[in-house]
């Protein structure tokens, strides 16, 4: 059995049985990513040296007799932004290259290593996390394994590849306007973007503040819910952690469906995405018994308003940056962040005092609902360099519009489990699992339902070259 | 003895004994604000109808021997940025004075209303809240009852006058970056600048989102608890309250210095003021036993971020209408409206950002220090109209210096009891009692010991015409 088709507690079990060392996990892991990354181009950098020792102290930690910990030895990577001691952090730009190294992991990574994961690298994305497609210039985009000519979407697209092609078990990426989302639904896996400010984001690179969300890529609920509740935790240096305790969600996923009632987002939820969409969502619909379908009033407003917010924060974050050295940006950021720099602090606050409105609108809808459905992409993955995409008769911007879809449900902070259903050309698509705020468990145990009916796609893709 | 020689308590005792209806209170207090307001201008609207009809509430309750509520034919008066249901919300504007009367009571007079007190009427302020020395272009300057030829300063100038002339008991204003504390300190009273998010907001009239808070006046510790513990309660509708459960505060004012760790503010908030301002400092410092400086880097970009936030929001919030009407607005405000409405977003974030920095760098004092002591205005109140002041050697322009020590204290968003002591001129000048977010019990408590001291100006103004 290749390491990818055990599940994290089957991992443990062998581990634990002896079937398994650490450390062969860790060198299996080790010559699978230098054999298919060349493929992919998910990987910017792998941590061989960390990755064995930290199996070495899993190793010694079983030959002692000591209690494993819950991730003990589960191969993981994660996206660049994430500071990892020793490495200069990218957040995918050269403009970093040059970086000191950070001198100690993210709070997250140091939670993931706390529970004996083991860390093989960091993986690519679109520059400054602003992007859907990890089309990066200066590290070249990251191919889908589902299909090397496609994009893995972004901006946490080499989170996304790197576990869809069973290299990893999981992986850490970054939500802003969709970022977790659009790179699961394209590449073919589960992704969790908790409630806005559920989990601490300290030591991440930042691109938004307001907005942006770290959370897990995976290939099952169970090891999804797993490395969410070994994310929880308080931060008081997270100025943006809302003040919750754990919610340790793993044995809830046995509930499943009983008692959760879901509803179809309809509207532009459904003008904006093509028949494998709309498909997708009916499959999902049945499978839950969502007969219902409501509508956000101004989802429309709702994106322009964090396209706003994303611009003006992106643009405040690197404008010392722009005017020192302009030429060492990603071309296809640089003007919009010199655009975003330039907007009017009239129009960022009335994106700010309208999300709390939509936000009031919103809400309310949770009384009747546990989990709204809505496609998480207009279509499935897009060739690399592909600069529109038909959707609905209309040709839009694809680098853009992947994210039209994720953009209104997170500009409201709700937490979001991505499911991926098979379309007919084959390919993945995703499904959003939309949940009121801190209740990540109701979207899990949907997207769980959906599982033990069979309807998400599971393995990992075959990377040929 | 007069109405303003009772305290609330004393007032309950009379109403309970019979010796004072409620009625009675009422009649007294509309004849009184009608001999004095003309002097003073503190009310733009009185509320006789509405106040007599409350008074005979509870003079009925009286007779039928229901027990009475907390507050019961307690007279008071709010700034008249409250919705009271009938009458339009003016926000010191003349540009709301054509609005549709307001359908129903804002939150915290509606709480006040359900406590038994009786609304007297609204108050006068500046313009929108925006300036600190009620010097209303439209509805005229507010009198400082202490001197009549003084102004009370702002933007809640109507409503520390109210209270300092013995008008009322207690009434509410609103503190963006000082429209408590400051009127609070020329007129001579007590004021509570609550943690930010800790009152509901509802159903008053915003100027800066990200800063406003409401809160009570009054001329003792106890009612000044006693109000406030009234005010407090989840709002679920405000999306700026905290979810904090209320922390009622009467009862502990009694352990009054016991264990209080005082310190005294220095740097910018010692050298932004006068002698007047340092001595009562010193003598706040001595009765505390605060004995330790400790001193804010960054004070003055404090101040600054202050600015630029409140400039954005109030431009952003009053575009449309400086669009439609410029001619409507208060003259004293327009062009820096409009000068915030063209601020570039980055700026606006900016600040925002060091707001979190600077919030970050504060708070761990108050691991050493439950109270932090620090003048509240530079000097005791101008005279009406005079636009420099002269501290420490330079002439500043007076409405906006009058705010330049409590504005970066409410950019911290925390709470602060002002206590007014008399200088050597007669005049008072208020010290503000800094708090810990969500610890109003300290710094109310540190204000109880200062008033048990004999130091704290107690006694209502007689007001000559």
């Amino acid at each position: 059995m290749k390491l990818a088709e055990f599940s994290i507690a089957q991992l443990q079990n062998a581990l634990v049985c002896g079937d398994l060392s650490a450390r062969e996990i860790a060198q299996q892991t080790l010559s699978a990513i230098e054999q298919h990354n060349p493929a992919l181009n998910a990987w910017t950098e792998i941590t061989a040296d960390r990755m064995l020792q930290e199996a070495d102290i899993i190793d010694r930690q079983r030959r002692d007799g000591q209690p494993l910990p819950p991730l003990a030895a589960v191969p993981y990577a994660v996206k660049n932004l994430f500071d990892v001691a020793g490495y200069s952090t990218l957040a995918g730009a050269s403009l970093f290259s040059d970086r000191p190294a950070a001198r100690e992991d993210a709070w997250a990574v140091n939670k993931l290593a706390q529970s004996g994961a083991l860390l093989s690298g960091m993986l690519n994305m679109d520059a400054y996390a602003y992007g859907f497609t990890t089309e990066n210039s200066h590290y070249g985009a990251t191919h889908n394994p589902r299909d090397l000519t496609r994009i893995a979407g972004g901006s946490s697209g080499g989170s996304a590849a790197a576990v869809a092609a069973g290299l990893v078990h999981f992986s850490l990426g970054t939500d802003t306007n969709g970022s977790i989302r659009v790179p699961a639904s394209l590449c073919g896996i589960l992704g969790l973007k908790p409630t806005f400010g559920r989990l601490s984001r300290s030591g991440s690179h930042p691109f938004v503040a307001s907005l942006d969300h770290i959370g897990p890529f995976a290939r099952s609920t169970k090891d999804l819910a797993l490395v969410y509740d070994a994310l929880q935790g308080r931060d008081s240096t997270d100025a943006f952690q809302a003040d919750q305790s754990p919610q340790p969600t793993l044995a809830a996923l046995s509930k499943g469906q009983e008692g959760l009632r879901c509803g179809v987002l309809g509207g532009y939820f459904h003008q904006l995405c093509n028949e494998d969409a709309r498909a997708a969502v009916a499959t999902t619909a049945r499978a839950l018994n969502a007969s219902d379908e409501v509508t956000f009033a101004d989802a429309e407003i709702a994106r322009s308003s964090a396209f706003l917010i994303s611009a003006s924060e992106g643009g405040n974050h690197y404008l010392p940056a722009l005017r020192a050295t302009p030429e060492r940006f990603e071309p296809l950021s640089r003007e919009r962040l010199l655009a975003g720099a330039m907007i009017p602090a009239a129009w960022y606050i009335q994106a700010q005092r309208f999300r709390r409105h939509f936000q009031q609108q919103v809400l309310p809808l949770f009384a009747h609902f546990d989990v709204l459905i809505a496609p998480a992409t207009p279509c499935s993955a897009t060739t690399i360099g592909q600069e529109t995409m038909h959707i609905n008769g209309v040709d839009l911007p694809t680098r853009a519009s992947m994210g039209m879809l994720t953009q209104p449900i997170s500009f409201l902070g709700l937490p979001v489990t991505t499911v991926p259903l098979q379309t007919a050309s084959g390919l993945p698509i995703g499904v959003q699992l939309i949940a009121a705020p801190f209740k990540e468990e109701m979207a899990l145990r949907a997207a769980r339902a959906l599982e033990q009916q069979g309807l998400v796609m599971a393995q990992a893709a075959t990377v040929s070259k």
